[in-house]
């Protein structure tokens, strides 16, 4: 099988991600995106990660467009993508895995006040606060993919009340209170004190994290995004983080990153940011996932974690 | 049953402490320290929190002195306790559950480089930094009483291999390696990327995390110290933070506390500290296991989580 491997690496993460595939599937040729242009109806699949607009049109026996990221709504504002090539996201369970660790660290801070306490010790202050118990500590997950779900699982297994909501009805996992459609979202938002979003980037939800839905929130509640920054109105996380309504939050992506040195959430005592770091993609264990898919599209086996490009994700 | 609540309380502390304890046995009678000076011989039992040394002598039939502390050291520093009376400590499942709550915080924090990013937020910095992962980070826990195995079962649920080391054997939790004794922990320390000390004070345990345990481990190891501030001998600490053997500190306890503004923890970018928070006891439930063993020495049954004076804990 003849795979393109083509992304916006850096050289040192194309020679890292190029051993890693080569390592898992040595049957394969893999072609850097200028090997593939040298004979483009030979190229059978392609391995991507955020590729340039353009660079998967003119491959007549592309069979696969495998992401190495498990976002792809950048990869589906090409408007050049071959329209009937199957697309599937990267469903790597270290990077769920990942997640999980991210986000079960970031409600922990806000359930025990561990970001309060970091802000006393730059303040040389010694002052205890009443400690919130887990169980009284509702958390709505945003989201109930692979993703959502391994993080509400994780958020259940330490005690928290967890509700998983997605637009529409899916599997339900122990111990986590499974909703869907917008009705019961408006319910599940007064009562969260944590607010986790992992939900795919869409037209229908980009700007969900608005004004309207902090303020259906307890006030003092957290907001957590770790998605895609296009989720969050900048300017209305500010306005509900001055006010109180939002006592503090936790960004790990931005509109644009990095994020620009003179923007208002570098300095703000009241947001934690981390540099799109929240799940990095492992390529170790995403190169096995990646090669399964491939083999599978050789052999006309089913490809798995297929893209609805209708549905955006 | 006539009860002497007396601790290190304030006015408002205190009354939370009666309340609960009178709604969990209201068929005992509730006393202050005034009040039982008043008919020491009527006093039965006392319920304490770091009493004044010699609160507890000339109290003829007094038959429980209960802790709502998890930590008996200063308690049992008064040479003035009555020798034949049985001590019990409190082990509260929400204590637990708050202490493996703060335990897998910092274990994420350090694993996931949480602390630095924080660190860059202030810098202004945008840097990402290679993603470990928790099944290649194993964690030692020092300490398997009933607050060690909770955190180290929290730990394990996580997908870290985790080691917990005491004195002598005793229960095994799975997922957890449980080893004991001298040798057992100098094999354990080389490959514990975070170190949680979670021990009880005693003369052997003082002063048990020194340089020559932290030479033990590996370059750039997490300490985490949850216990009591003398097991730590701080001069060595910061050594190994200036030369980089210790990568970063987490602290909840301290020789004195609060602690003084001149330490150098305070302001040191290597040390997150806490204010004696990683574990509160909760009222409720403590009150509740308190109540327990007050009815089962009032009705002699067996008193749980009994104190060994000799062993000092």
């Amino acid at each position: 099988m003849n795979v393109m491997l083509c992304g916006d690496f850096d050289a040192a993460e194309a020679q890292a991600w190029q051993q890693a595939l080569a390592a898992a599937m040595p049957e394969a040729r893999w072609w850097t995106p200028a090997q593939a242009r040298a004979q483009p109806a030979a190229v059978q699949a392609a391995v991507v990660a955020n590729p340039q607009p353009g660079s998967l049109q003119g491959l007549p026996a592309l069979r696969l467009i495998q992401s190495l990221w498990a976002g792809v709504d950048r990869l589906l504002a090409d408007t050049t993508l071959p329209a009937g090539v199957p697309i599937a996201r990267m469903v790597d369970p270290a990077m769920n895995a990942a997640m999980a660790e991210t986000a079960l660290w970031a409600t922990l801070a806000l359930q025990r006040d561990f970001f309060t306490y970091a802000r006393q010790q730059r303040q040389g202050r010694w002052q205890q606060h009443a400690q919130r118990r887990a169980d009284e500590w509702p958390v709505l997950v945003l989201g109930q993919g692979e993703m959502g779900r391994t993080v509400a699982r994780a958020l259940a297994g330490m005690g928290f009340p967890v509700t998983g909501w997605s637009r529409n009805p899916g599997p339900v996992d122990p111990g986590v209170t499974r909703i869907a459609g917008d009705a019961a979202l408006r319910q599940a938002l007064p009562p969260a004190r944590v607010l986790i979003n992992l939900l795919p980037l869409t037209a229908q939800t980009a700007g969900v994290l608005d004004a309207r839905l902090f303020a259906a929130l307890p006030r003092g509640a957290g907001v957590v995004n770790l998605a895609r920054g296009r989720h969050l109105v900048d300017a209305d996380l500010l306005a509900a983080l001055a006010c109180g309504q939002v006592g503090h939050a936790v960004l790990d992506v931005f509109h644009a990153e990095p994020l620009p040195a003179d923007h208002p959430f570098w300095a703000h005592e009241r947001v934690t940011l981390l540099p799109h770091v929240a799940a990095q993609t492992d390529e170790r264990s995403a190169a096995a996932v990646a090669v399964a898919n491939l083999r599978a599209a050789r052999d006309g086996a089913p490809v798995r974690h297929l893209v609805d490009r209708g549905r955006g994700y």
